[in-house]
């Protein structure tokens, strides 16, 4: 047979379709939702709902974009875009963090060109409009005498920070029970000091699908145990089930799973660190879930032995089994704190079917690259557990774009995917509200 | 004169749009069709054209899209994309050939992600669910006692074989004339027997315009002569012409054509095989022609010099010399087959302004490549013929996007254009009507 | 720090949409535009302006697209892409310029498919209907006896020369006041004979935004000292400042500029050569400003040193000391023209987010490369200078795609953006008047 055969590993062509330019509907088929069964097709590939996602959740709601260490010193800065906006993130002369709409109030150009960077005062290049980093209009060139500066200062974005993580609202009246979420979700964080960690590695990922798939793909672990070797090594695969559903051949791991929680929660009670789960998913703005867990292998840290990957162990740890301190945020975030380092997630969304996932590794301020710790080896889990699900997502997102795709039903270990939607599904309800 | 100039022989952009946004009114644009002239642009550039046409044409017909040696034996599979579907074709332990929508039924993901395999069951690659050849779900990891298997299987499209060719229907109610076309274009076909073929080479080309750009340049030979030197060794270029209207500098290539017809009636009928056009192409939902004719040249088969590309002839032939038996089927294919080959054409629309042409040569089971055939010589004749006329298809796109175009006149000789575009819009009539 | 992490002079990601496709009523945002300010977001960024304003602007208007030296002899051609249009512009037998939509009359095929080139008849390539360079058609294989070839002539397009300048209108009614503009404008051009000059080189730069932040770019130089280090080595940066208003580090500048003028009047009034301003910026269809001013430096050409980029001066100019005579058009063109050279500029748009700025130099017939000029310094400081607009203007467009994006004041060096846009407001308000 020649050679002109399209190669057998290869899809026939990558121009199928797996966005709708139909018209949708977006109210009914919030209305028409069932509880425990996916979402419908036009919530992943439409237009409408990429649009609606971006308004009703993303400009609305306590939105996770950064951490504390990527912007260590006054002036330096990182531009974040969400949807079509874009933000500037900047550390000012009092060591606070500023939140400013990118967009210079003369005509509109972008004033911080690059991802990340240093300045002195915030420039726009074309007319040389000056900001101070706390958005104040210092300068602009020939204008009339009634020119008001204090009317063109860069518009402010609410900003917050908990244990180092930094948190932004696009909205003029962000939810405000942040503080309630802040106050009970800090001491769970505070041992770990991430504030004082550096970023050690960042990778941006770009999947092939809607931000809820990549959102959905990462609340649940039906998917582990054959599709993440590497993760599996210290992540139980268990993870979700209830105990009369973990399957038999799963036993030895959840045996080695209660050995590994009951050490955990001695050495967390001997240190006074709490580790109880709090799982408040649903029901509310700013919905989370936080617990320590314990980890398989040396349960240490997420590594493919699960030894720690940075000898220089955070804050003043006297130990680096400490399992993991999991933490997430409806709708986009997610986060490990482990005694060697802290590793966060952000999925923002990009197009219907293309979702930004951003990781970034923090290790101890003073640890040393190359000597305390090894890059390759400190984000390879993680590296790969992100490229294998970005490939789930990407099937996904071309099998719900067919018109045949009917909703199927979660399974119990998907409980938290089912909360995740269910929690989308009011924030829409509330948002398309007369 | 620098360098700085474009090439003069280059178009100045590939920016320039050659699909449209603005709102377009199908409806109007179909009962404003004027019979004997050529679409409207709105046709062949918007997006609700397009989506019309996947809802309309091709998930209400029957459309062809493979051949049955494309999947000899039992767990052998092709994955076929339609608009926004995807389609597993799949032998199964019967020999049968079973056609199932391409996505789990629990969350959405495709199943088979190549496009072309072979497996024993189709396993979900994210959760692991498992159906079978026919779709019944087998294994669904995880679920509660509820769980229904028997309502979770593939769901199914309605497939259908002729003569070795696989058509496909995506509607729940498929049109019913296929069997009658079945009975009469089976006798055609028997002869040459593909079912007992071997794929000896297949080409996807992506022409640059919309689907039925590609067929009414497919129904006619008034762009033959000039556009096709390759074809033209042995494909009459007085195709479609009636006789008071062939030009004078073909009345050589006529006489040639009589001579050569009656050779091969006579031919035919010593061995029993039809020939006579059958023509139906509109008025019905299953519409086509079927004729065997002669070549020019060796009269065998398409090369340059008109000689066998293949020396182990097909079924047990005895002569090479049996012209061409050319069947097309409305909307999108067509197929010739020769005493030693099989050549299908499959287009199948992927945007507006997008189309994927697969061709497909098929040869004796028996033959060796290198031995008894060339690939090489084998498509060249139609490979050169899809590139021109991918090239006619794409200019027509780009001209008929401009908002001056006004539909032309068909010529006598583009008569089949007509039926297919009548063909068609008797099609969105009837799919339109309240 | 890992080398994962994105280069810190790259923006995150190219991936931040710029336009949008959240409905847009162009009536409401029309009506509520506050002079003195600029646009709103959606005039740059959505589907419905750009439409409204190939309708409404661009296929209205007299737009400038070509020059007659581009086109010297009979056959010769180039095409235009406008929008979704195509034209020819082909020089007949007679020596005028013909204009026609490159659209065949017959399905609708490009006729001529290079973006230049010479022919003799156009032949369409798909089936052979052949024109004549005024567009009758010649010729149509295998029609009936009832064909009349007099109604199938390529459409024509309104064209007009003026002063060497080619210059189209798509509509049927063009607008009547080009007659006015050309009488009062050709004396200005005439000295230049830019008929007898020959292209020496001609740039097409795609840049990333709206045509009108490229037009808006394009009529201030409150952006020129801090963007342009080669234009302002000749242009001299108080272009646009009001006396008053001109900051004192800019007075010595102002001084030379002074002094240049006075040398450049007299030069000018010797010769009997026109140079005061005629500014009709806005209140008309065809509006316009054209001046004769002073180059700084040597004061010849637009050099780094101000000296003749051509050692054969245009026409029979017995100095180089000339100035420059610019002109520019709404909505899309200016024109610098030189005792040395000639360039011109026209920005047409691709997409609302993507323009063509096409910009030709053009030398006395007789000029020999490399000989009487060097092309890179001929077109040194234009292709720098564009090659700044088109960041700025990328910068503008990702800007002004937020929706925090509040349009800011003009300042008063910004008044001809002012104008532009008034100018631009006034047409749409005529076009969607009832």
């Amino acid at each position: 047979m020649t050679t002109v055969l399209p190669p057998a590993s290869q899809p026939v062509t990558t121009d199928h379709p797996v966005t709708t330019d139909q018209p949708v509907d977006p109210a009914a088929l919030v209305a028409r939702r069932r509880p425990g069964y996916a979402l419908e097709g036009p919530f992943y590939t439409s237009r409408e709902f990429f649009d609606l996602d971006i308004d009703a959740i993303f400009a609305k709601h306590w939105i996770f974009v950064a951490t504390e260490p990527e912007i260590p010193e006054p002036g330096d800065f990182i531009t974040v875009e969400l949807g079509r906006y874009s933000v500037i993130l900047i550390r000012d002369d009092d060591g606070g963090v500023q939140a400013l709409h990118n967009v210079c109030r003369h005509r509109g150009s972008r004033v911080l060109l690059d991802a990340k960077g240093s300045v002195g005062n915030l420039v726009c290049s074309y007319h040389q409009w000056t900001y101070a980093a706390d958005g104040r209009l210092l300068h602009a060139g020939d204008q009339p005498p009634t020119f008001d500066k204090g009317c063109f200062g860069l518009k402010k974005v609410a900003a917050r920070t908990l244990g180092g993580l930094i948190f932004i609202c696009l909205s003029p009246a962000p939810p405000p029970d942040f503080d309630d979420v802040a106050e009970r979700v800090a001491p769970y964080l505070a041992p770990h000091r991430l504030a004082e960690t550096k970023v050690a590695a960042q990778v941006d990922l770009v999947e092939e699908g809607n931000w809820k798939l990549v959102m959905e793909n990462n609340r649940e672990c039906y998917h582990c145990e054959a599709g993440h070797p590497e993760l599996t090594c210290t992540f139980f695969p268990t993870y979700g089930y209830a105990l009369e559903e973990i399957p038999p051949r799963l036993m030895p791991a959840h045996a080695r799973y209660l050995a590994a929680e009951a050490h955990l929660e001695r050495a967390c009670t001997e240190r006074g660190m709490p580790f109880a789960p709090i799982e408040e998913l649903q029901g509310r703005s700013t919905a989370f879930r936080v617990q320590r867990e314990a980890l398989d292998g040396a349960g240490e840290s997420y590594t493919r032995d699960g030894r720690a990957a940075s000898r220089k162990l955070l804050a003043d740890f006297d130990t680096p089994r400490l399992g993991r301190l999991s933490l997430h945020f409806q709708p986009n975030s997610w986060f490990h704190f482990l005694a060697d380092h802290v590793v966060t997630f952000t999925a923002l969304p990009l197009a219907p079917d293309r979702t930004l996932v951003r990781t970034t590794w923090h290790v101890h301020r003073d640890a040393v690259e190359g000597v305390d710790y090894d890059p390759d080896i400190l984000t390879d889990v993680w590296r790969m557990t992100n490229e294998q699900d970005g490939a789930f997502v990407g099937r996904t997102q071309a099998g719900v774009s067919s018109p045949a795709f009917e909703p199927g039903p979660y399974s119990t270990n998907e409980y938290q995917v089912d909360a995740l939607v269910s929690w989308y599904i009011e924030r829409l309800e509330e948002h398309l509200a007369p």
